[in-house]
């Protein structure tokens, strides 16, 4: 009752409520007055009668109130024990006394270490938030047809009313709100001092969630398996330049390397994610994506009502009108090089055949002319991949990220790689590919890092200046505490962090460059791993200061990703092998049939094929100590669950007697 | 107390039990009585105090009762209400109600298909079977620190008795009764009807458990998935006898074939385990085999008391003693093998050098040489393979098979498929690689139904006939009623089944020789479907009829059996590209260039396996239907367990105000 009263009870004075503000929810500012209210009394409603029991209230005006100001923002908090509970809804996994990992359940949370008293920083941050975001979402309607005052959104029983009201632009976001302190400390740690150390991975986690931990954490530990690529590559660079050769020893050590490291990145994935208690944590059964749309039905798992939308239908849209789609894209890109190609060797004829200056400039126009066409046709691919993939209709989130992440992955390996395919074996021309190389890893690795983090962060400060500026003239953005009102709205206007999508794909480009051709230009690795240690700093720069923060994503491992880059590791054996098939070295060892060599070289491919497989198979995804920790606690359950059994088969025996 | 009384009483004359005996346990004719009657004490001990609540009795002397007739015989069963609480613990699953398949509980017991009052034809005799070896197998050591009046077999506490006892030798045997009824029923079911039918796998699994049911569906699969091969390969047989040119169709049929097939076994696997409740059933935790030995320590995950053995020790015997012994015995078959050839090119040039019936018989003699050497071979690695996985020491059954089928396995693939290899690839002779499939099918088919049903039929056969004649003179095995000890002692003789594992093996080899090569020799189809059928009859009668009835095993699936077909499907797939390569009609494509015909063949190769890949994960490997129940349940239990936690925090709450 008291918290009851907490949560109603008007906010005192400048905007500052009584309650840790953790999610804010920003409605249309044209919302009518009916809707809102009955949106609060649901979330402020007990969960008996079907409410969240979160504590919400209405965010004040700034400092310095303007007209065009939203003010249908609201914040929203929690009491300790609702938070508690609510993990123990989730099923969240906190270290056990006795240092394992288990499920947090209220009855035993004094087992649980860190637990003091009622809570604080047993649950961090980022839990929280990621807590009260499952509650809101959850939030279900009861017998409502539509919202009140709004008859134009539609409610059904079940349907969860946050997502119906995002889908409908009633709402236009949630998020979590930034911790200024903790986001001071965060960033210190992680890219304001100067000396190299190990990335603050649990601070990260702390913040952020387990899935940019896991980004974070992948990061570095593919710079860290790069370096002794790196130290290899330098003296190839210093000494032996010319002398393509000897690639067949890097281009070996390139095929087990990247097997091993793969392999090896799964342990350490497995053991983040156990120490994390992402690893055993069973997802809860995901809702529809607020966009997915049918006819309204039950849901064959739960029962409950929903719209359901014919599986063959998508399975139809996706192979006749998807992968047609994918298939022609790749197609024209396979053109637009031809005629690349083309270009420059016309180009290249007319210079040799008259050469003055302008014939040396036209020299380089097909060149820029290829990059830019292929930056554009990225980017236009990429929306036409995110419109067919949401035609598709997906009912999940995550087979709607599959679905996108495996479009917009082939066609950018395709568009990166195609023609540097075409010039080592069509060409067969290994100067061109090495300076093909050279030139995409240098100048991908400049834009990427201006476009990504430098070019948002300038804008976004601009805005922040013109913010400051108006409230307290003179002063600067970081010495001085702006009232929660503001800080609020200011962050309620930052951008909105799209997810680790771009980063994983930029890291899976770099680790083909590497892993597909370092042996034609030793020197990749050593440009990977400075791009790397730059990547570190600008991607922690831009979680900081550029993005709204994320909501916390309790990831397991890296996902689809895993895939994406095991797969790139099979081409790059076949890649190694035809590379080292093809050196001068290894052809001057069957100098009367090209046949025997290509035999040669194939059934030694299908060997090392055979080899990566069976060494996939034999190390095991997750260390021995974990999975004995794993199935100590399963046993422990199962034990508990048999005495219950004994005993109550005992209790009815006695009975029957 | 009844119970307990009923399980002391003395036996009804003639060796009849007070109860329906399950299992027969057999001890040692010179066993002290001191420790047998421990032992049965602690059988009939309740499960409070330690023991297994089982009922036990000594088996009466047989109604022709000899002076070397083993008196310790026991007879196990339990009661209606024990064997119930044992399907609970064991986790059986069973049809509910509403058809879904759950785990069984005692408490819910009404809710269940089929239970009607306490009991009968609820639970199989082979699961009644299955719960009496799992409780006598848990019978453990309390603070004994060896058998009483056995001194030499040391326990201690948590030490499994039974295992102990059978490691030492007092116990000889554990094995289940036969069921003369059910049999009957069951053998005219499956074997003795004329007309061609399904096989009753719902049938065969209430008798002998799932993994023989999925061993017996596996094969009616496999040659229901051979038909349209047969169908395609009778007229290349007719028509196209002599015409090699063809076989291009035939090996991309096979491609696709041996793909699909082995996808779509899976998901028709997973239905049956699905409806047998074994698919979602979790696996107790698999007890250390009775051979397994080491230094006593605490078991990680459990806590108890039991031998440990370094990993890293085994892993040592593995890959540096098992590993190299392998690879020596398959370079001695490939020695072998060369031996063969050479001796055949010089028998051959010898006949054709002076053609007399004398060399024409010596033309014969390499081969009949060869095939015995090749089965005295495959015999000494099975006994070498068995020894070497024993003293490798594994600690679970589970991973002492994994070891020795893959041991088994690589040898008798190479055995069997080198010299075919060999005619294919190296001597490229087609018409010999015809001739010797041929003849390695059918004398293969021929001898194993020999080997491996009739004769140890005709051998039980005359121990069977021995025994009812001398007691009752006269009549015939089948139209009279043995008395229960008789019955029993008749069973105890009978040889044991030793596992699925060589009925895997040759259906393993003769997919081999189907996917490999059947495009040289379109005829192996209908010959391996000829085969199956008369497999399955013979397989179905020794099951019968010669071997005493295995314990049920609750397998979900083929285990690694459907990895070695797999495996064999990716072998197929380059073989079949190899030999499509190798035709004249291919190469009649590339008349000027070798090279390019080898570029082409590798690259389609590559698309091919890559093609595979692809189907295999996008065919799901269980059926939506199943999945969705499987779900369904899932979700039922955790809001079943939400509800709990939600009234068990409002407790807490009321509490706390």
């Amino acid at each position: 009752l008291q918290r009851q009263l907490s949560g109603m009870m008007l906010s005192a004075g400048n905007g500052v409520p009584s309650f840790t503000p953790r999610v804010v929810l920003e409605l249309a500012s044209d919302t009518k007055e009916e809707a809102i209210t009955w949106l609060l009394s649901r979330i402020r409603d007990t969960q008996y009668n079907g409410g969240t029991e979160l504590l919400v209230e209405q965010l004040g005006p700034g400092a310095d109130a303007q007209e065009k100001e939203n003010p249908n923002m609201f914040l929203v908090g929690a009491t300790w024990q609702r938070l508690l509970s609510g993990a123990e809804d989730l099923g969240l996994f906190k270290e056990f006394n006795d240092g394992s990992m288990r499920a947090f359940t209220c009855a035993n949370k004094y087992n649980f270490k860190d637990f003091k008293g009622d809570g604080d920083s047993f649950l961090s941050t980022a839990e929280c938030q990621y807590i009260i975001k499952h509650e809101l979402d959850t939030l279900r309607a009861k017998d409502e047809t539509h919202v009140p005052g709004l008859s134009r959104v539609k409610l059904y029983p079940g349907k969860s009313v946050i997502r119906r009201l995002l889908s409908k632009g009633i709402l236009i976001q949630v998020f979590p709100l930034h911790e200024k302190e903790e986001l001071k400390r965060l960033s210190f740690a992680w890219y304001k001092k100067v000396k190299l150390s190990f990335q603050p991975l649990e601070d990260i986690r702390h913040y952020y969630g387990e899935g940019q931990a896991l980004y974070f954490g992948f990061l570095e530990y593919f710079t860290f398996a790069l370096v002794p690529m790196a130290l290899i590559g330098v003296p190839y660079y210093l000494f032996d330049w010319e002398d393509y050769d000897k690639y067949v020893i890097f281009a070996s050590f390139n095929l087990v390397w990247c097997t091993v490291i793969l392999e090896l990145w799964k342990r350490c994935s497995s053991s983040l994610a156990y120490r994390w208690g992402t690893l055993s944590r069973k997802k809860a059964f995901e809702e529809p994506r607020p966009g997915f749309h049918g006819v309204l039905g039950f849901n064959p798992v739960t029962g409950r009502q929903e719209p359901l939308y014919p599986n063959a239908k998508r399975q139809l849209r996706v192979y006749l009108v998807s992968l047609p789609f994918v298939l022609l894209c790749l197609y024209l890109s396979l053109y637009v090089m031809m005629i690349y190609f083309l270009m420059e060797g016309w180009a290249l004829s007319v210079h040799d055949a008259e050469p003055t200056f302008w014939t040396g400039i036209l020299c380089f126009i097909p060149s820029v002319l290829y990059a830019v066409v292929i930056e554009i046709m990225n980017l236009i691919y990429r929306y036409a991949a995110e419109f067919l993939t949401e035609w598709e209709n997906h009912r999940l989130e995550s087979s709607y990220q599959n679905h996108l992440v495996l479009k917009v992955l082939v066609f950018n390996f395709f568009n990166c790689f195609a023609s540097l395919f075409y010039i080592a074996f069509v060409m067969q021309d290994m100067v061109l590919l090495r300076q093909s190389l050279a030139t995409l890893l240098i100048t991908s690795q400049i834009l990427n890092q201006l476009m990504e983090a430098f070019l948002p962060y300038w804008l976004q400060r601009r805005r922040n200046k013109k913010m400051v500026r108006k409230i307290h003239k003179g002063k600067t953005l970081e010495d001085q505490e702006l009232p929660l009102a503001n800080q609020v709205r200011l962050e309620a206007d930052m951008s909105t962090y799209l997810g680790t999508f771009d980063d994983y794909l930029e890291l899976f480009l770099l680790f083909g460059y590497v892993s597909l051709f370092s042996c034609v230009y030793p020197l990749a690795a050593v440009l990977v791993v400075l791009n790397n240690i730059t990547e570190v700093y600008s991607d922690a720069f831009k979680m900081c200061r550029v993005f709204k923060r994320p909501f916390s994503d309790p990831a397991a491992n890296i996902g689809v990703w895993q895939l994406a880059f095991e797969a790139m590791s099979v081409i790059a054996v076949v890649t190694n092998c035809s590379l080292i098939g093809m050196s001068p070295q290894v052809k001057a060892y069957f100098p009367d049939s090209d046949m025997q060599l290509i035999l040669w070289t194939v059934a030694i491919e299908h060997g090392l094929l055979a080899f990566k497989f069976i060494l996939t198979f034999l190390i095991p995804d997750v260390p021995k100590h974990i999975q004995i920790n794993l199935s100590r606690l399963e046993f422990e359950s199962r034990e508990a669950l048999k005495k219950k059994c004994v005993s109550s088969a005992l209790v009815s025996t006695l009975n029957a007697e």
